[in-house]
């Protein structure tokens, strides 16, 4: 890594938090902290974010020289200050020192790479990478050939960035300002005209993006939101209808602000007013938390940016090795279930709501059910197991993004019978929140009677009450809820 | 209503759901299917959107004429194809008709106001109300006045799009476009000459923003995202530094791109490519079932669209708060609440799974709670009751489309302390299927400790004992979980 400033910094974040080890230059004094906050960041966004294990994190060293930076690397990701002079000097400094098998990577969000690799040794591992901010967490990264790039080394920055959880778009040729970057100025250029024009303030015009498009473009672009509004009738129909507005004159066509001393205070003055005496970093954390929000949202539906951290945890529970159904704790006690409180199940009182509790334990009596063999074929067959009865003690609030994991005991069972309990923790300070205790009884469903359970089932049961006897009586279980004033039944 | 297209239909299922009374005039034959296909898809989204009580669904009415639609209504929303002429002549028509009290407010997406109003009878009345589509979900509309307007009508027209769980923007003074339209017209129309120059086909454009920028934008517009890019040097540094930018050639800043056949032909190919054969209706649930997501999550944080989600759901529980009168049966029992079992609450063994139903008591033991008093101005005051111990007995099965009713005991109750027995049944045979025994503490919040509730709350809670003393105690309250092999404590 060649500079730790926000960019380079939520890079060594990423590239750390995914396992690899990084050797980062930068002259500031300031950067060793400045990549340490970021990286606290960039944690406690990616513990809100999944329950997937994370690798271990790679190492970070910080190095006094270019040529200590690039030693030994498989990827030179440069994110110097954007001026070309600085850039091309710092990148053929970078491809002298390192390996001929390492990729050279700018994150320049706009300068032609052919210019960038002028007088650069092996051009043909030349790339542009362009991420956008926050890097830890947003998905997308340009790539970027410059005209001696070769294709080999397109595809292992590709894979290099995909195995960062990154979706890598390449870019088809080198134009200034690439994909993204055209389409924000675009809109950017608009937005100070309004400025301007005294049409609308900073926070009214960032208003009319997050209350509206900007929803949208969370999970698609321009292109397929506006080919649902012509419905069925497809493109063709909507440009048809709305192409004419292109040549309405809806937006300053023909020249870019002046930003004159004027409109610079407007702005600042403007700006101001909208954080309301909040500050950057306190804005970073709402930012990061919201993204972390949307993006578990958009997990859950596996779609745009959701796909990428669906398959980020794919491998990562690939990687990590089959975790395979009950997987027991050292004293007996079975490790079944582990979830993330999502943001719907807050309510409001601020935390996860009652029901969700019952939720979080019903699952985990699926999880023992499976565990012992009640399954498609088992079910099929017309039986499975019924609750009849749950106990709950709410011990401690649960907030979104808490990560939830149970324990559970099986108390007693018989041919019929099955008498649980479980225990739900917080898993950053192992905080008790809840126990449930449950009584089952297995049923033949078609004939709608209470049945013995298959002997199979029954061995199963008998294993798990042997490993778990030498347990002590969990002090809640077969308690009664007793309240004031209670009057004898 | 006047127009029931993607735009009209939208409004319809928003007002509807809202609980307001639609008359609707469409002189398309389809446009009723149109209205309810819709709403369909907006009832599915707010279900899934919110746990907080909708209101009864207001009744939808078609008319044959625009007379018939606006006479009697408090509000005109006019939805007529972008056509100037169109929309002067049926907002004329529409004006002569409604009463003097009712918003005249038309959809436009940017033609101006001040020339729709050509004509009308009491122009002081009309207003442009500009949604975004699905107007069902996203919570922006653009109010814009025009030349002769009344700044109380303005007024008004805010309140009634904040009733229905808006976002009211209104825009300072008429420009062709708004805010809104000119931000997206500006960034469609450099996104369009990406394709015309072949470098990006439209489904790279729309990853370039979904998986980077667009994810911000759900939160954050350009102008504070930027904020946060100059880090805490503010906004002043952030433009020194990115300014100069916008003067590079990154966007054709010159010309609208010419719509000719091989531009509209390419186009149409590359949609029908990103589309991969998907339906429009199944685009759409994608979309919907993201931006609920989406919504969803930022709700929690509270912040951008969230905070018009957390805003209506409070709104609705008061509502709720004020409607239930806490009806009593005949013997004294109250009854609070009545729910139908949704299809998404039944799990593989093909009845109601076991969270749904401490859903439903807890819905009415919240409803309890209102009922005694337990409001917002209370809950924003810090204090609440909490739930630490629940005992359900499942006793019957539950299909989906069921209509459940439970009644409610006050067993007992201190300054403290609150005991709760729920009984739920089936109404159709009024067969029990579960019983619910709740222990609640009250609780303050800040302080994260128990304390005594205010006086009137304890003064609610001894009517009802009052009104049920005569009642026997319920035979499984106090009742304790009994297992096989049920050790003693």
């Amino acid at each position: 890594m060649l500079g730790a400033g926000v960019i380079g910094g939520g890079w060594a974040a990423r590239f750390l938090l995914a396992g690899s080890d990084v050797q980062l230059f930068d002259p500031s004094p300031t950067a060793a902290q400045a990549v340490v906050t970021t990286l606290e960041k960039a944690r406690r966004s990616w513990r809100r974010l999944t329950l997937a294990p994370l690798p271990a994190e790679g190492s970070l060293t910080l190095v006094d020289t270019v040529e200590a930076a690039v030693t030994g690397v498989d990827l030179v990701q440069e994110s110097a200050p954007e001026r070309e002079a600085l850039k091309i000097s710092l990148l053929a400094q970078a491809a002298e020192a390192a390996p001929p098998h390492a990729i050279i990577a700018t994150s320049t969000s706009g300068l032609l790479p052919s210019r960038l690799a002028d007088g650069m040794r092996g051009p043909e591992r030349f790339i542009v990478g362009h991420p956008f901010n926050p890097v830890y967490l947003l998905p997308l990264v340009e790539i970027v050939a410059a005209d001696r790039t070769s294709p080999e080394f397109v595809e292992r920055a590709a894979a290099m960035y995909r195995a960062v959880a990154m979706k890598p778009l390449v870019v088809r040729r080198e134009v200034d300002g690439f994909i993204a970057d055209r389409l924000l100025e675009a809109l950017w250029r608009e937005a100070l005209w309004l400025v301007a024009d005294d049409v609308a303030t900073v926070e009214e015009i960032d208003d009319a993006i997050r209350f509206g498009a900007g929803l949208r473009w969370s999970a698609m672009g321009t292109f397929l939101t506006y080919r649902l509004a012509g419905g069925d009738a497809g493109m063709r129909h909507f440009m048809a209808q709305f192409g004419p507005a292109l040549a309405l004159p809806w937006t300053h066509l023909m020249d870019v602000p002046v930003l004159d001393q004027a409109l610079l205070d407007k702005l600042v003055a403007q700006s101001d007013a909208q954080a309301g005496g909040r500050s950057i970093a306190e804005l970073e954390r709402i930012r990061d938390d919201c993204l972390v929000a949307v993006l578990r949202g958009l997990a859950g539906e596996g779609f745009a940016a959701g796909e990428v951290v669906a398959r980020t945890e794919r491998e990562l529970y690939e990687r990590a090795g089959a975790r395979s159904d009950g997987s027991a704790a050292a004293d007996g006690r079975l490790r079944l279930h582990e979830v993330l409180a999502a943001p719907e199940w807050i309510d409001y009182n601020g935390h996860m709501t009652e029901s969700r509790y019952l939720e979080v334990l019903a699952d985990t009596t699926d999880a023992f059910l499976r565990r012992i063999g009640i399954l498609g074929p088992y079910i099929d067959a017309g039986r499975s197991y019924y609750t009849v009865e749950t106990h709950i003690r709410h011990l401690g609030e649960v907030h979104a993004g808490d990560r939830l994991s149970v324990t559970t005991r099986l108390l007693g069972h018989d041919e019929k019978r099955l008498h649980l309990f479980h225990e739900m923790r917080r898993a950053q300070d192992d905080a008790p929140v809840a126990t449930g205790e449950h009584m089952l009884l297995h049923v033949d469903r078609a004939a709608g009677t209470t049945t013995p359970a298959a002997p199979e089932i029954l061995a199963v049961l008998e294993q798990i009450a042997e490993s778990q006897a030498e347990l002590p009586w969990p002090e809640a279980a077969g308690s009664q809820v007793r309240g004031p004033r209670l009057r004898a039944a």
